[in-house]
């Protein structure tokens, strides 16, 4: 188990341990996720009126991070935007689900290295606004870096990049979807135009509640293990998704949250996150591996909505705008 | 994947095949979860007014079952009462999930048996009241039969009972536990005088959310992969310990379901709602094996709650009813 960690009082400038880091990727990428970070929250306390609480951790054995949470908000049912900025030596368990397979599948589980030096910094949001036609969005920024196992010194430095934003409405408006899907294209066409058609197919792909046969949401951009472009590229690359996070959301956001909404409206938004939850607990790679590995709960946690609502064989009226979200969910759409 | 179930109009006096089957342990424990399942929802029905819905279905490949849900009742948020009774060839990854291992723990990964043709019967339910001072319910009791794989004619059948009644208060009446928890120790002590504090344990170690560090509730009896006594007694302690549920719960429902509350003890059922959807979706053997073999998902997750709630980093003030309820979850007791 990767160890606890424990509240410290004050933001520490870094976490890295060695300043003479400053120009490494690892540095920059704890620097981008931080100021992510802050942009994300002062535009969410802007729209909703409330604050963030933080906390600030440490791991003993390497680095740390800051959780911040806005909960029962004027606008927003829960926001949590988390970085974290950990390393040290990982149990090889933990590495294999941890580590990049060639086509995102399962990892290759005959691979049983030793403990593994390593290095993952990551931002992560969860928004979950109150209104039934304001959406959630979610998005994740990572970098990961293994050193060669201790028994095996010669073996090369891993890296690679994952992370993705996309949203989850209760209802569509066709609008929105396509506001939210044009910025991420934008941010991907300006590094190859390849990377929204694959990152938005897989995003589909991966937000699937298999037990469903449904996705959770209406996707977006999605990409993992990424490691197979020059390195200052794909920083590049996070750096402007991430910074796509604002222009992409708070207009939607800003348009739905004073729309007059029905207990109706209400009980098919807790049913969505219903399936957000199933998403999350029985899917998600990066809370599994959390829970796995006995990450800190509350922040793997946050994720989760608020409140959640399970219907027995709930089956909206064929042509309802109930029914509208849930065919988007089943059948992908291409929104460009 | 494990064919997909169809609808059909009306309950057949039995899932079985063959009628010469009638003295079978099969056929005997089909008709004791049936009738299980009458008695438990006539309980329901009579304390809460409101009336179950049925769904009956059947399976392609052999068998098939009823599903029962009351909700939103006037006493109960959501019932779920279910009996399935199917049989046919389970592909090798079923049958690694749902053979016995000799203390419970994950299957031997080595076996890698062909087809495996199976017969599996259970009741399984969950009860989750409205009212925050009346505890949720849970009992689930199966049988398991496996012929010998088809490639491996002369093995021996294997055959196992499992369940138990577990219960989840959200606030502890010390004499609701003790009522609990000696209904399920007289049911035991019938059988032997191992089986209480041997099964008590048990379901203490079942229902650990283990990123948690607690358990979903206050426990009850859990048996798993049971075929070390004689088979014949075994039924009789199934059908004793179904026979108890009534007993054994609703005079604590009679009690608690009119409580005066506040928004605050509701609060907190839906926090411990949030709990049980966790263990669910993260560990419980049945649920887990369900999602993943293409079981009837509403079935499957009836067990969860109408609603749940998560709160970043709740935390119970020392001494309050609400830190009681999660310490004993950390710490179970001994309450005979």
């Amino acid at each position: 188990m990767i160890e606890k960690e424990t509240p410290i009082q004050a933001r520490p400038d870094t976490f890295l341990k060695d300043f003479s880091e400053n120009s490494s990727v690892r540095a920059r990428f704890e620097k981008m996720i931080r100021a992510a970070q802050d942009s994300v929250c002062a535009a969410i306390e802007e729209v909703d009126g409330g604050r963030f609480k933080e906390d600030v951790w440490s791991r003993p054995g390497g680095g740390g991070g800051i959780s911040r949470v806005l909960q029962d908000g004027s606008v927003f049912e829960k926001a949590g935007v988390n970085v974290s900025v950990v390393y040290g030596v990982m149990p090889p368990e933990a590495y294999r689900a941890a580590k990049p397979s060639q086509n995102g599948n399962a990892a290759d589980e005959s691979f049983k290295p030793g403990p593994v030096p390593f290095f993952a910094a990551g931002i992560s949001s969860v928004l979950h606004p109150k209104n039934p036609f304001a959406p959630t969005l979610h998005f994740n920024y990572r970098y990961f870096e293994t050193d060669p196992p201790k028994d095996s010194p010669g073996a090369p430095r891993q890296w690679w990049f994952g992370g993705g934003t996309d949203f989850t409405p209760a209802y569509v408006f066709e609008e929105d979807v396509k506001h939210f899907h044009s910025v991420q294209k934008t941010a991907c066409d300006k590094f190859d135009s390849s990377f929204y058609p694959r990152f938005k197919k897989w995003c589909d792909d991966y937000f699937y509640i298999k037990h469903r046969g449904e996705r959770r949401g209406l996707g977006g951009i999605f990409f993992d293990d990424l490691n197979d472009y020059d390195q200052e590229m794909l920083l590049s690359f996070a750096k402007e998704c991430a910074n796509s996070v604002i222009p992409a959301y708070i207009p939607i956001i800003e348009k739905r949250k004073d729309t007059p909404f029905t207990d109706r409206h209400k009980a098919w938004q807790q049913l969505r996150r219903g399936r957000y939850v199933e998403f999350n607990l029985v899917y998600d790679r990066g809370t599994t591996f959390g829970l796995k590995t006995g990450g800190r709960i509350e922040s793997i946690l946050v994720s989760l909505p608020l409140t959640a609502r399970w219907e027995y064989d709930h089956q909206p009226e064929e042509g309802s705008e109930e029914w509208k979200l849930l065919d988007a969910c089943i059948n992908p759409k291409e929104w460009l």
